[in-house]
């Protein structure tokens, strides 16, 4: 038995669950007007080096839909990797909200600078969308994490061209905890106009946290996510979450113990004779597997195929849940098929 | 020490902490596509005597957007009474959506059978909207409860011109253990083609049911669910809390608490000689208070003025929660004033 | 035979369609990037005394929605007399592109200051949209024409809010040679941020110019205009309008002849026993008349029932085609009846 | 002097504005409800061999916002070739709109009936929007034209999948008197579920017709056409051009006329010793030329420049007003350089 499907089928971390236990009897204020949600705002400054205006989400979609949706004027689109999250995964929810997104093809889910700027530079004719944001992830659809110097590269584009750079975090621990990051979270500030700090991929029962580091961009914001219907009456749970997420580290820890089982499982894969697909750089391990291995493998333990034929493309995702017994179990089960 | 300000001010109620840490060693699938939604869907289908399409979403404006946009074609408009939630108190979710509102006066927050039929047939020229649906809530926003040949005249209007019905349920468990009410939940599906069953105000975590009565506007749901941000990656969570809401009449006994403690405030508010500004039907009782005393009371607890002015129109929400000693203790002060 | 239905059913002034038979050979450029275009922005701006931007765009609806649509932000709605053209003549075209309408009631289509200070005072908390722009129309739909101590309160009440002010011009020409007026169109740009001045309604064969008298709101416009399907390939034939219109004081010559006629109407009603419902502005004459004589004119001419009953409320049109001999065989049938 | 640069430059075609200028007496109706708007619309239902729901706009864009925008569900999708007209040219018009556009690869415009079924075949997982229509143009934007058997092949692919067909006629007369083409309009209710007749690029002074031949996908949508601001109120003017049109033949005349002139110019070319870049199949005609040979043409005359560089890809457009003269002028020129 194993479960490799996502980084969202626990509950949540138990120090999660035990402060959410705690507030019971407080009778918190609605919408994010609580204590708790002030002080996760605060740690979360603590932890950035300096204050910003700070929004708790229900989830990683309604991050990016937020996000995207109140920065762009009408007639603006974002840009993607050709893999982002917000092309194929999330129902057309940019487009729904009115904007296109342009795609930028990529080797492997990162975006690359030259293509970056040409793309920017191929608009400005009104026939067109014009471009007003950026939107990457870190880590990646793909599992890779960016480095200081891509970040870099990024946000200098994005600024010759006048428009924002959106960071979507919702696998952002597992990007800082990993030994290929070199970037620090007091550094995204400097990569990213607007970012999101996700806790449903880490540990958290539900929600991600949006900091505009381009404070002016966060104006009135509460009133288009009510408007969607993304600010909860209950805003205290979220307040408390990253509250917790953001004492002693828990946030970073919970990141970490992720990726240590995704090197382990590399590991094993390699032994297996099955190596990754992609180097594994964080929390998602992809790998091709023959068609009856896939199958057989089905039958005992959850994952998902990404792309099915033979091979298929198989995704493995740790989390801070996971052993290294789920994992060896893994490996014996995959060298004995 | 009171806090009369809202019914969503408490984590949740114990059976759904305790059902909720229970999945935590599960690995539920994501989505919704669990074993708990399922078994939710399954007890709230057998409350209702017949199986229907049952969506669960986060919050109550979730449950009220997602209805009307998904049912309503483009030039399409959702009538509400002019206290409507939809109408005041979410930002214009619902024009953001793309529809107009139309508002009925009323006298006190529930339909008048003619003002609604007189309103629906003033439309039907091209240079307008068409009414697409009857909006409404029970219990309403002013804490009255529809009787059944309320709800059926309502209906029946709606059948004549053509358009649907929905029924906001964010407060149905009060509103159907009101000793007003004459409805039992499984007569919903006659008189409303979709509806909600209320969680968040009602002991939940967070959450509603969206249940489609009408079961062809149920097609395809899930895709707009996703794509407006609202469908959970830990879907299980709301499946979790409505399984348990619908085990041992739970939901029910929740709103009947809620209920008894309002009908005990209201005593208590007659004997303080400051008679509620309306006949007490559910959890949300008014009352006029001076200024004066208005102030006085908000050092000493919690509570929301609807109107200010000298009366000021105050509102005291009860819940599951509240006891007798913290009515008790609110009428002696109020007394002392 | 009178025709007082509207004031677009002729197909286009004279001066109107030989200039636009002029530029057939000439191969104009697509999209208003044509000499026209330009001539007819300068010679708009020499009537402004000032240069401003300008768009021409094909209809009343398509000025309003492009305004009001362009500048608000996704959360701001736009505030309007209950009578106002966006409310019931548009078929939700305002919200359908995602802004709530608040209405303001009205004795008589005008805004009462008083009222429209209390309702952009009554906003403001994040449950509810903010207000971000104040829509009239000069004159108003029901004919009544501002001046400009009236326009200039409204304005000062729209900067202490830090709101904008958008007046629809569809009937400019009408409103600003009304003997009752004391405005110039060169004073506009005091008491608007956005203004248009309309075509269909005043002898073009179809369109609108739209100024943009706060500038920094039209940056990027066109790309919102293509966007909305509202820019015409053949955009010349707008900027040939619109040159002919403000050549030799043709626009408000076209109004003026209108107006006259409204005026000789009134009194015409008056000599027949009918007196105006509503003191007579501009080119819209009201009248209650007996069901019975509606039913009979209707055999002889067009007009407009505003609101059925006995008396209804009658509309009458006049144009710069209406002649006295039409308005004289009006009155005798009036008499006769 | 030559001008190719788009089928638009021209007022219209003399018999529209002489049929135009006999209404100006007529007092017509407005919105379309005028007797020259139901005579075109009979001459269409004639031409169709059959009556349909016929509704005319006043030009491309809105043919295609209006057709895509009304029969998508929210989570819907619309199929394009790479090059379709709604890809680049309009702005982000069908997501402003709130729907993805799925683009499919093709070699030169056209799709190819294996890449559009293994797309609609790659969908139908909650995580993305469903496809909802098939998107085409003939001729295409790359001047191709589809033969009987293509358009067949796409409507049962559209069948199998459940997704509706429509097919943007912007350059309809072009296409249907092509040498190439097999097909009569008579057939197109066949293979489209709506379809545009265009006039504003083929003679009108501006205007498309939108036949629904999928009649029930047509009702209520004249709410629609004027939410969008897109219904004239002179549309009378929209319904003598369409009946002039549809009157001895002229729309195929006009197009017919282009036709010959692109042929024309496509042998010229060959003499110039510029082939083509594409076959030349309707009335736009593609060609490489060199840097410096552009910049010496475009002294000379008008034509557009599709992609910069060295060759250049140059894009000529014929009309029913180009002459032999024109093209032969140009061909000594690019002989010369």
């Amino acid at each position: 038995m194993f479960n490799f499907r996502n980084d969202y089928h626990d509950l949540c971390h138990p120090e999660i669950w035990r402060a959410l236990l705690r507030v019971q009897d407080e009778g918190c204020e609605g919408y994010g007007y609580d204590a708790h949600s002030e002080a996760a705002r605060e740690k979360i400054s603590a932890a950035l080096g300096a204050s910003y205006p700070v929004h708790f989400v229900p989830g990683g979609t309604a991050a990016n839909t937020l996000a995207i949706g109140f920065v762009l004027r009408p007639h603006e689109a974002v840009i993607s990797a050709d893999s982002g999250h917000i092309v194929g995964d999330e129902v057309g929810a940019i487009e729904a909200g009115g904007h296109k997104i342009i795609t930028v093809e990529t080797e492997d889910g990162k975006f690359d600078p030259a293509r970056l700027q040409a793309t920017l530079e191929s608009f400005g004719n009104f026939h067109n969308v014009l471009p007003g944001m950026i939107y990457l992830s870190n880590a990646t659809e793909t599992g890779l994490v960016y480095t200081k110097d891509e970040l870099r590269r990024i946000k200098e584009i994005a600024d010759e061209h006048g428009v924002s750079v959106y960071i979507d975090g919702a696998r952002m621990a597992s990007a800082l905890t990993s030994p290929v990051s070199d970037v620090e979270l007091s550094e995204y500030p400097e990569f990213a106009d607007i970012f999101s700090i996700g806790g449903t991929k880490n540990g958290a029962l539900f929600g991600e946290a949006l900091v505009f580091s381009n404070k002016r961009l966060a104006d009135e914001f509460i009133y288009f996510q009510k408007q969607r219907s993304l600010l909860l009456a209950k805003g205290f749970t979220l307040g408390v979450q990253f509250e917790t997420l953001f004492t002693d580290d828990l946030f970073f820890e919970i990141g970490r113990k992720a990726n240590e089982m995704a090197f382990y499982l590399e590991e094993v894969l390699h032994e297996a004779s099955f190596p990754p697909y992609r180097k594994v750089e964080s929390n998602q391990v992809f790998v091709e597997l023959p068609a009856d291995v896939v199958q057989r493998l089905d039958a005992e333990g959850q994952f998902e195929v990404f792309a099915e034929g033979d091979p298929s493309l198989v995704r493995l995702v740790t989390t801070y849940r996971t052993t290294k017994e789920e994992i060896d179990g893994f490996g014996e089960l995959l060298r004995s098929l």
